[in-house]
């Protein structure tokens, strides 16, 4: 884990504290069970819970010697609690102790993660709200393309987020399964009965068919529902560095007082963190193809997978939170610029409009391909010779034939084409508010 | 596409005959919807469709000059049907033709694929019906740990691909959307109804939100469903391979008559169908990065991520089917070696049962620590001076004075290990059967 | 290999014709061989080359009985030339043919490809020299920044690709190994001499230890040379694609005649090419991770890397090669639009000279903190009021008091900006004329 | 970067100490430069270098506000060296300090990588040598090949690091590039020779054509020879994982006093260091992923690269060093099991000499097809009845008619199998030593 790029609580998940605090608990669970089940003297859970005093130092300290974390770990509590350990651990194998964990922290982890994500989706709904009549310049291939409505780009987002949220809690869904199943899951030495007591006990269900570990077709999931979201976030923040772009201008990311934009130029206000977002959605993107590799493990488990989970999994649940909170954080702040985008709306003098004077064209009989040319014909020459599109279209014989001053005129109505826009943007925001509610403004 | 690793229906459905005639039948459907909101004149779309034979060659022709898919596909109408062929493609842009068009194909490969990991989710819950009580050496780290059966692994295949049609199945909804929303999907040259008409005579949905194009978060999503249905694949393949080591030759692929294992070896049967299967899952797995790569377009969309598409489309669904197929022909007809299996349980002297005699020793109140250090003081030793572990472990003092020779020996019990497994089994495949039904044998 | 992005002379180099006679090369070289040291009768490699007439079908035919290519290529000569065959695949194993061929199409894969490079690195360097004088905006986050000149951004990529010019001639060094030196790698049934002799026959090196196979951090190194050659293609095509955008407008791809930008839009022209490129980056991209999967291979030999490699040693190549050609035609052809370059060298009201003046406040004595603040307050509100940024700094004290007007006026000079360019773009381009000479203009 | 996976060395190279020390190497470079183009009064790096204690938490603490690095560093020196400091990053951005730093810290970090690779390397080397003539089954896929020299194995890793050595020399060239050029590249306020003179100072070359940035082909050219090292260590590390299978037990990891393999397995010796390599591969893979994403930047730059960097510069380079330091420890102390090596040898009964049978039989004049089925229909009823090969071969009539008896039995020499595996070493390894000498026994 990064600092720069990870929030307190998210480094406090991943902590060694954390990891060994979960670890007693899923020892206990079972212990508890075990007193159930009169396998193991009633209290005897309770009493380790008291008498254990985690130090994380120690253990690690105990691991350089047996190069073996869960031994070092339950030899940790022998020193402290004596004979009663002997009733920890029974029939587990480490895996049960550790990839049961895991579920519980990954579980933390996409709890948080969801949360953010749709403080992010709500954020967007509103903006989509804010700015629905505001016309805007659409462009498709980065060239003024049909006019549209800003609302429609914020909706646009809301939108896919609320997918990722969905694949989100699927993603959670499917790896909340722990097992307490033994060394190759068969339940060797311990009854199914324990394990499905004491996962019930950590909110986990049992894996349907375990073998050493809980499967990994479930974290490669996981994990590829994060690099979706980091993909979506990556979407966001490429256009508003396209709106921040000199010549366009529309949309500008909060730039606080005090900041500086270049060591080099006093003038610049750079889109920092939109790029910033960007390179991150790389990582969490390489991350989902590590953990496909981890799918395929030989015969009853091995442990290659281990290694780079300690890696990615704090790694990609806190880069995708901070890029999702940086994105709230720009979504929210943003300050549109109402000039330019109504000056860059003027900017190819109606050329635009082309699309709306084609259909008019077609309606009266015409063939598409016919229209097409005399429209693209006066479409190449607008700008030169101070001539606008509108004025070439007017003058060219066959368009101004077949349509009239009129009609012509009346395809370069802007409120036409943004029309259905408020549709648009409720049958998206809607759902969202029903589902996450609404943010207070700041 | 590669003729190698293609079947016949998939080849057929990344045609340019079944490309162009998907694009036929989007463009009618509109052309319908508009018949029955009266813009088109009534039997419109019946004339074309008649008057149309689409011939691929004639519009790649037209394409090198226009270099424009679409608006060749139009010409090449516009050529057989005259006049009636200016009331298709009104208001719309070609993106409406081809997304819409590019999710139909999709969802019938993605249903082609679906259908096939169901067959080999049933052949393997059958295997793990039918090798239920077959006990074999579990291996973790590929070391020798304790018993299993074979059944096991088969139902642990079956639980697994049937997450993984849970998965294709969730992205075969994703995927099933089109649109009908013009260059920058606000609807502004056609009915937000006419879309939703004709989409439903495709079987497909409207984009929530649609730019140009619809969202590709639902492709990254299924690709990625893809990439780890593949590594499912890679997962038994490995397993496959691993069994047919000359060292273990537990379970072997089928292998034909006047079939060639090397051109220079002629004793050898070499597992080459899985290590095929190895080979192709981590080309899915690529596809399935390049797919999340598409997210991010520009503004209203930029066309980045067509070309790509062009590629994986086809060759993630193709090759994904190719593994399945191929593994239901390895898992159906697997070759399954019980003398070695026997033989191989015996391989360690009974050091596969140290856990049992560890938990024994815990039980009667030695501390876990101290019980661990005899018994990996015995396991250490077995084999040499030609003792056993069992032998061993009964001139053992520490172990021998707290057990006693019976209960050392009764650890020893290799059905004891096994008895919760058609339990397991049970749970994995019975709904699988439920849901895919059975397969009738060969 | 998909036909849309492949060029005749690659399809025809991974043809299947091509394939098997690369084949019968490699086992009539070392029949050859064989012959020099008298293992084999003289004469014998030239008789069967005058009576093969290889017939892929047939191949094809009997690998559908035999399971096995090289056994049935060598069947199918049996058929031809009867007993003399006898004496081909002497000590051999399928893959001292397989990985020796593969080698040979490698390396001329990557000729091809190294020559396409040479040709889009000497069209940058000319476009450079042309362009050499011309100011533009020189733009870092999308913003504003300072004025360089055009022929930089030319010279940039002919000295990127002079660089990949480099990389993929190691990568063509890498891979120029064969072997022939049986089923693991010893000679154990066939003489190194052999080997050496037989290579050198084909243009190849003997790979240093061999297992069955020729060792894969070799084509690891390839594809990752063809990716880094991808990703600069992606660079010169996204820079051409945020040239082309509406807002910029300052160079354009070449647009054919008859072209058509949009089927709803006539007026659009749209950096297809450009997109194009970059979405095929992403996927030789995917295909050099795969590779690096294919490296760690079982013991002397797994087959796994052999099905993707079927896939991408085509595909990347081809695909590389196109972008390549792709490029070349935009960059050869490209529409330099002067009037809008210098219109938006002025469209920030000289805020591009901001760090000039801050230069010369510190040349005063003044700290650099203090300058900024003083240059930021100007640039931030230059524009409102009507004032300019040059108006805002000679009206402000701290500048006007530190510099006086003559000196703050001074920093505005477009010239000076520049004055390197020139130094630099030859020294970028000279070493390319030098060794890749010059194109004649079109 | 993860403790657990990192050495001190790499972790101290980057941490924020060093991080801000050579920043201001660079700075105090390009002022000493001034001093000698007497732009600068001598003597003033001195001063300021003396003057100045670099206090990470401060400049963080300047940051937090700025939100802008290099500015707070320079502040912070600001506050220490008062007027001096003026003189400081005089027509410099920021990008020409971070990229020249980077460069340096990235050369540290090769260095110590390619000096533990070069180790490795000579270990292996060495392995090679100790065991040349030791024999042992060869292996294709999984399956007994022919027999082979344990050497072998060891040399072949010696010839593919000595590569990797080659290949990281190479990026480090690649990566020794830094520039003090300004904002866009072009040396718009600071002279070529200030730079020239500069990066020499500091052991590093100009750009030959930068942006704001150098350029970052020469990064992904670097993580790339990154993950084939990478990829390498793996191959190593799977192949002791095979090794140490059960049923193999051929050469295992060292095993230290105290490990424990499972905590419910007391028997259990597992080869987790080289499972862990084998994960860590995965994640080095996926970085080289990453940079070549960074390569295409907008314009003259963006900060895109930036985020990723940080995380994948340390990680990629600490995880090599690890992978490479813990492979050493493995090669370097591994255990030679060489009675299973013998025992292995035997377990096809001989199938492993049926190459050689088939050349003798092939050079009695019969035809390859012929001898082969013969030879596959001894192979395939080997073991069955209790008949061995050999016995089933001298039985068979075409087999004993063609060859007799005594030649029969010549073919099952151990010896001729590997009678040129000393060559192929001796081939490998020399240069190794030349180049990098010979390491003490420990």
């Amino acid at each position: 884990m990064i600092n720069r790029y990870s929030t307190k609580e998210m480094m406090g998940l991943w902590s060694d504290e954390t990891r060994f605090q979960k670890w007693l608990e899923v020892e206990l669970a079972v212990c508890r069970a075990m007193e159930l089940s009169s396998i193991v003297p009633v209290g005897t859970a309770e009493k380790i819970r008291k008498n254990t005093i985690l130090n994380p130092d120690r253990i690690l300290e105990i691991e350089n010697i047996t190069r073996h974390d869960v031994i070092a770990f339950l030899s940790h509590i022998e020193e402290q609690c004596g004979d009663d350990s002997r009733w920890l651990h029974l029939g587990m194998t480490s895996s049960d102790v550790l990839d049961t964990s895991f579920a519980m922290l990954l579980r933390q982890g996409f709890e948080m993660v969801i949360s953010d994500v749709k403080a992010l989706c709500v954020s967007c709904a509103q903006k989509a709200e804010e700015h629905a009549s505001v016309a805007i310049t659409g462009r498709s291939h980065g060239i003024h393309a049909e006019p549209t409505s800003l609302g429609n780009t914020f909706a646009l987002w809301a939108a896919e987020l609320d997918r990722d949220i969905l694949r989100l809690e699927r993603a959670l869904e499917s790896i909340s399964y722990g097992k307490i199943a033994g060394a190759v899951g068969n339940y060797a030495n311990i009854d199914p009965e324990i394990e499905s007591v004491a996962l019930s006990m950590l909110g986990l269900k049992p894996e349907t068919v375990a073998t050493q570990v809980v499967q990994r077709d479930r974290h490669a999931e996981a994990f590829g529902a994060l690099a979706i979201t980091a993909a979506t976030c990556e979407k966001i923040a490429i256009t508003f560095r396209h709106w921040q772009r000199t010549e366009v201008s529309e949309v500008f990311e909060p730039f606080g007082k005090g900041q500086k934009g270049s060591s080099a130029m006093p003038h610049k206000r750079n889109p920092i963190l939109s790029e910033n977002v960007c390179g991150l959605a790389r990582t969490v993107r390489g991350y989902a193809s590590m953990a496909l590799e981890n799918v395929a493990l030989w015969h009853e488990r091995d442990i290659s997978h281990s290694s780079n989970e300690r890696i990615i999994a704090p790694d990609a649940l806190s880069l995708t939170q901070f890029m999702v909170r940086r994105l709230d954080f720009i979504v929210s702040g943003c300050v549109v610029n109402h000039e330019r985008i109504k000056e860059n709306l003027q900017r190819t003098g109606g050329l635009i409009y082309s699309e709306a004077v084609l259909i008019e064209l077609v309606k009266t009989g015409m063939l598409r391909q016919k229209a097409y040319e005399a429209i693209q014909r006066c479409a190449m020459s607008a700008g030169s010779g101070g001539k606008s599109f509108l004025d070439l279209l007017l003058e060219d014989e066959t368009v101004s034939t077949a349509l009239g001053e009129e009609n012509i005129r009346r395809c370069f109505d802007l409120a036409h084409h943004i029309r259905h826009t408020k549709m648009i943007i409720t049958r998206a925001i809607e759902p969202v508010f029903q589902k996450y509610g609404r943010k207070q403004n700041d």
